[in-house]
């Protein structure tokens, strides 16, 4: 298991570091991004997953998400993941929102994309143990969030394991990829036309067969143009009363569903996971 | 006067603006991006002026600044430029330190620039009128800062217009372009070779000739490339202490010249330059 530096950039007293490995998940190469703040020497620190939207790689956030400020105030290392493999030897597809860049973080079954697109492998399985060998982490202390279709791997990932996460939040999540467009597009390409099998990939669906955790935090802008059909909170909410798990939904007025939306709300979410994390 | 939306995002309780206008100074559209923050009907609200450095556009800062929580919480208004005037008829050189994204912050007096190149009445004139129209800012309230070409910008801007602007900062920025390379190609090429006609966009030249202002603070990584050759801070150190100008001069260990450093660092200018203009 090495890894290779792509780049260090000394950032709010930490290093923000961008790397590259072999993937056995994905069978690729896999870039990441990891910041780990200021510490003592020999500490071991708590970890943030963040799990990016349709079309991003690591950089959007690593860029634009504001987290780092937060992430170094309560001494929470932020691990940002690709979407996809990727490459010209990778299968693709012309649409945003299927393909590289669409991974949706599942272990595909389905021809052409079985072969690499195992994103439930690789950011389950094969980079926390990649990440906890080269980083100053605590896997005891874990957490997990993201965007939309990453707001979608982190409430799953969350949720089918919740021994390893501490807690879990979301930016707009897609919270019920087995009844909206672009889930059942996804869902149906990667994993077949069979929806047994699309239940592990779906929060709403998880949580109806019994996975249970005792709190989310999830934000949503009003003003988001993919509220209504593809993200639909209020599925979740029903979900988690059924189910009695205490979900704080916050409806933003006025936020999109733009990285603008992620990192005025990033601060709060690094805050409400190091309080868990007893960061 | 009129200016076209090209976006506008929520964020951090305020609005972050993208527009674009017909500029008399550069004789093309310009486009620059404004974040006001949620305040009462009717306010008017102190603004920093941001300038930045070589290849930029607005964008660079817009996405990677992280200025907005810190705006946010202080009251004040943000406002990033342009750096020169762009577009297939606008002269420019495929040096990355020359023409489009490169200019200076000068009115050039050259050959085939003079007639487009005109930043210093864009910035200084014409862009503050306009956006005194269409904001809600206290002109009686300004503070500047920039990044390097920008980080220039903002000290020579400042030192010419000492009752306008109430503080002066800069990340990293060239301090005497009169006598590092950057500078030297630039200020010939816009200028001519009469160095005279150099020292108005010099801030150590502008200090050495008289120019007065209380007092400046600058953040300066020592793992900069550009350090020795192009920013020389030491420089602007001989000039303030011998004009008795209050220099607050950080070498911050480990930072580079990235908008990593410029955002680490970025509240701080935001509190220092509110506590100045009575935010």
């Amino acid at each position: 298991m090495t890894i290779e530096t792509v780049s260090q950039n000394k950032a709010h007293g930490g290093v923000q570091g961008v790397y590259r490995h072999r993937s056995t998940a994905t069978g690729t190469d896999m870039t990441f991004a990891v910041f780990v703040p200021a510490h003592e020497k020999g500490a071991r620190l708590p970890v943030l997953w963040y799990l990016s939207g349709l079309t991003c790689t690591h950089a959007n956030v690593t860029e634009k998400g504001e987290y780092r400020a937060a992430c170094a105030a309560h001494g929470v290392v932020f691990v940002a993941p690709d979407t996809s493999p990727r490459g010209e030897d990778v299968p693709d597809d012309e649409a945003y929102d299927f393909g590289q860049g669409a991974g949706f973080y599942v272990d595909a079954t389905q021809s052409p994309w079985a072969t690499g697109f195992r994103m439930k492998s690789y950011v389950e399985d094969e980079l926390p143990a990649l990440v906890a060998a080269h980083f100053p982490i605590d896997p005891g202390r874990q957490a997990i969030t993201g965007h939309s279709m990453g707001g979608h791997g982190a409430l799953t990932i969350g949720l089918r394991n919740p021994a390893r996460f501490r807690s879990i939040s979301a930016f707009a999540p897609i919270v019920a990829p087995g009844r909206v467009p672009w889930g059942e597009k996804a869902l149906a390409a990667y994993l077949g036309d069979d929806r047994t099998a699309w239940r592990p990939y779906d929060a709403c669906a998880l949580i109806e067969d019994g996975a249970r955790v005792p709190e989310m935090l999830v934000d949503q802008g009003d003003a988001d143009p993919f509220l209504a059909e593809q993200l639909r909170p209020e599925l979740l909410r029903v979900a988690c009363d059924e189910a009695g798990i205490a979900l704080t939904l916050r409806m933003q007025p006025g936020y999109d569903h733009s990285y603008y939306f992620i990192s005025s709300f990033m601060a709060d979410h690094v805050a409400w996971h190091a309080e868990r994390l007893g960061a």
